[in-house]
This record gives structure tokens, sequence and C-alpha cells, in this order.
């Protein structure tokens, strides 16, 4: 059996880590991972990086750095550079951990238009840029830094959704940009050794992105469902999908670059 | 049963129409569309639109008119104007035809790197332009102008691969856009009344794109099979595939938004 993805001293780095699902598993996996571990947190709002890192140190025994990262940027050296310096600045380097695990959380939604409306090059442009082009950089990055060669277990997790593999209405560029990211972990765990990939879909959360679906989804069905999910709060707790995650990894027998659901059975 | 889907007298637009599959998507289509029916030729190559117009027109109840056309545009007015100056110098309307189609072929292969490689912010949104941003927003100019009001059968065809769904090692940006092309036509499918979307694998063709993948291609088993499938000239005839798609236009059978390869039974 493979051993339990989580119980090696890691490297942990979360993109979108300030808020909704990115926060939980920030604080989730910081309660799970084994002494010495260090998180790098990566968010475009600075204000609240030292917040999430100053709670994922209550634990004593575990460390965490945050730097400003914007997956939207155009900008080469932000990608060359952000993972190195936060490195650098908690005086660390690749050898002195047992894995590495990168959790690509960061995306965006909008706009959330039927495709007959999806005429605006600029907006289509920048939803891509922010939710595929910055994702493979940033992955290109961590699997430089992080070669077989200097860590034997490298952990990367998307976060996927329902849209991936189901279309909803009115949600085009969503679905094409988790499906195409569900297929990237597929082509890398063929591609790559001493890796472990998967797409979690982490259910309907209470964050600011159903707010969002609930205010702007223009399909009608589609945007009263998410309004009673709302209304009638059964969601899927954040802290509870992060949670199911961890004993996703933990069993680790699922297939490498495999599609798993909050509501699969493990 | 459903009526055949090319036995209308139909506006047809085809991506990328000068060469390879494009091209043999035009002339092949050109032969089985009934009189009256116009093509619109679409391609970065100017030179070669005319002598694919011409052969169009062998059929003297056909009409070609071509326009340089370049996917990875990134001005506006390039996608607003395309189709409607096409349709305004053949001096037609929509309401002129029984169908529209769409035959979103125009893509590209490069960069063919393994994803560790893969870390070119400028490399990869210059892929996503060409391969994602420009369909989309075509593909929403087309619904625009062939509105269900004014028309009453639209034919979306997006060439995919079996990319779209089966991972290809040091393909992953391909495989990436061709996976999110195919969710597009889903819920395009979702979304649209009177539309019939379908996502057609045309198997390993003999095109410049098939040169392109065995001297480039970085897996050395996918390199090797590349070259054996030019060397014994086991790949599949442009026309041939062509062909197969008619015969599953005309069958028009399958579910909306479906991926069908070559060869796939019909």
């Amino acid at each position: 059996m493979a051993a339990p993805l989580l119980s090696k001293k890691s490297v942990c780095i979360v993109t979108g880590a300030t808020r909704g699902f990115g926060k939980s598993i920030a604080l989730t996996f910081s309660k799970k991972l084994p002494p010495g571990s260090l998180f790098i947190l990566l968010s475009r709002n600075s204000d609240l990086l030292n917040e999430v890192a100053n709670l994922v140190q209550q634990r004593a025994d575990i460390r965490a750095v945050a730097a400003v990262f914007d997956q939207s940027s155009n900008n080469q050296d932000h990608f060359n550079n952000i993972i190195t310096d936060c490195m650098s600045n908690s005086e660390v380097s690749p050898t002195d951990f047992e894995q590495s695990l990168l959790i690509n959380n960061a995306g965006s939604l909008e706009p959330l238009e039927f495709l007959r409306d999806l005429d605006n090059i600029a907006d289509i442009s920048n939803f891509f840029q922010t939710n595929l082009v910055g994702c493979v950089a940033l992955t290109a990055k961590f699997l430089q830094l992080f070669k077989p060669s200097v860590i034997n277990s490298r952990v990367i997790i998307n976060i996927s959704s329902l849209g991936a593999i189901s279309p909803m209405k009115s949600w085009a560029l969503y679905c094409m940009a988790k499906a195409a990211r569900d297929m990237m972990l597929k082509v890398l765990a063929s591609e790559e050794e001493n890796v472990r990939t998967l797409n979690y879909a982490p259910g309907p959360l209470p964050t600011d992105m159903l707010n969002t679906a609930s205010e702007n989804t223009k399909d009608p069905d589609l945007k009263k469902w998410f309004e009673e999910q709302l209304a009638q709060k059964t969601l899927v707790d954040c802290d509870d999908s992060a949670r199911k995650l961890i004993a996703v990894l933990d069993k680790n027998t699922f297939e490498n670059g495999a599609h798993f659901d909050y509501y699969d059975e493990l």
C-alpha cells in the first residue's frame, strides 16, 4: 500500500491562500503535516496574507511565509522568482524537505455569460491568463525547483469543479478552464516520475465566489440553484471539504491525474 | 429521424481553410451542399485563399468568399466584422440561407514541451490566444449573426483530437486547448436552441502539423510513433476523414456536444 501523502516533512505551496477554500486548505493542512513543514502562501491580497500566515503558525513547529502573487501577471520574473524568493526568505532549500506540495487553487469566475455573448477578446484573454497561463507557468517552475533528483515525493493538486466534466449553462469559460486544468494534471501524471496529481472538485462552498455565482449567473435555473443553496445553507463547509481532500491524500489510492469529487466515495 | 445536416442551402464558414484538413473540409463539403450554398473561407494565408475559393467554385452553383483571418488577433474589430464583411461582399444576408455552419478548424500545435519546461508566459499566452480566445469570440459572433429568429438550423463543428480526451506526453498545451474546446461545445449544446454541435477528432492526418509533430515532439516514444506513421504512410487521408465527418452529419444521430473520433463506428 502506498504511504499517506501528508505524512512527510513538506513544503506546501497554496495559491489563493487568503480566502475561501485556499485559506481552509492552508489551515487544515497545517494541522496535519509533520513538524518542520513550511507553508508558502500566495495571494493577490497582501492585507490578508500575514493574517493567514499567523493562523498557520499557531502550531509552533510549522512555519509559514507569505508573498503577493498575481497569477494573471505577464511579468516573467514574477513567475521565475516567486517560489525561490519565498524559500530564500525562509532560509531553506528544496533538500530540506521530504516532499513538496503545490495546491493550484487560485482562479476566477467571471465573465459569466452565455457563449453567444462571449465576444470580448480582452475579457476572454484575461480570463485564460488568470486561470490557465499563470497556472501552467507556476506549475512548471515548481517542477523545475523540486526536481526528482532533489526531492522524491511531489504532489500537485488542482482545485477543480463539477464544471470540469459537466457543462454548466452560461459558465462556458469557467468549464473550459477547469476541463483544461484537469487535462494539465493528466498529462503531467503521464510525464513525470515521483509525482502524484489529483483534480479535486471540492463541492459547492460558501465562498465569495458562490455569492458572485448566485448574483451574476445568467442562466435562470442555475442562478436559482445557487440562490437556494445559499438560502437553505446546504453548501459544503470549506473545512469539511479540505478534510475530505486530506482523507483522499491519506488513503493515496487514487489514479494519478484523476478527477475526484467531494461527493465521491473514498 | 433527424434530417441530414448537410441537405439544406447553407452558409458554411471554415477557419484554417487553406491547408490540411480545413482545405479538405471546404472542398469535400462543397461537393455535398445544395446549390446556392456559400462558403466563407478564413485563413491567415492570403496567398492560398483565392486558390481554395476557386477550387470550391468549380461547382458552378456554389459560391465562395475568402478573407484573411488571424484567430490570434487581439483586435476586437477583426472579430466583430469578419463574417459580416464576407456576407456583405457576397451581397447576401443570413435570411438567404436555411442553415449556417461554422467549422472551427484553425489551431496551432507548438510549443511542444514537457509541462516542466512550459514556463514562458508569453508563449503560453500566445498559444491560448490562438486556440481558445479567438475561437470563443468567433463562435459568439457566429451565434449573434445567425440568431434562432433568422435561421432555424445552426451547426458548429470543432476539429478536436484524441488529445482532448487522452493525455499525450509533451503535448500539454495542445491537450488542454482541445479539452477546453470540446467543453465549449458541450456548454453551447446545453445553452442554445436550434444548434447541433460536434467535436470531431479527424485521426492522424498527413498535414504540415504532423510533420511538425514528428520533428518537434519531445517525448521519444510519441515522436517515434509519429515518425513511423509518416514513414509507413499509415495516416488517414484528409478527404477520407472529411467524408467520415459528412457521414456523421448525414446520419445526424450523435449526441449534441459529443466527441466523435474518425475511428469510431457510425
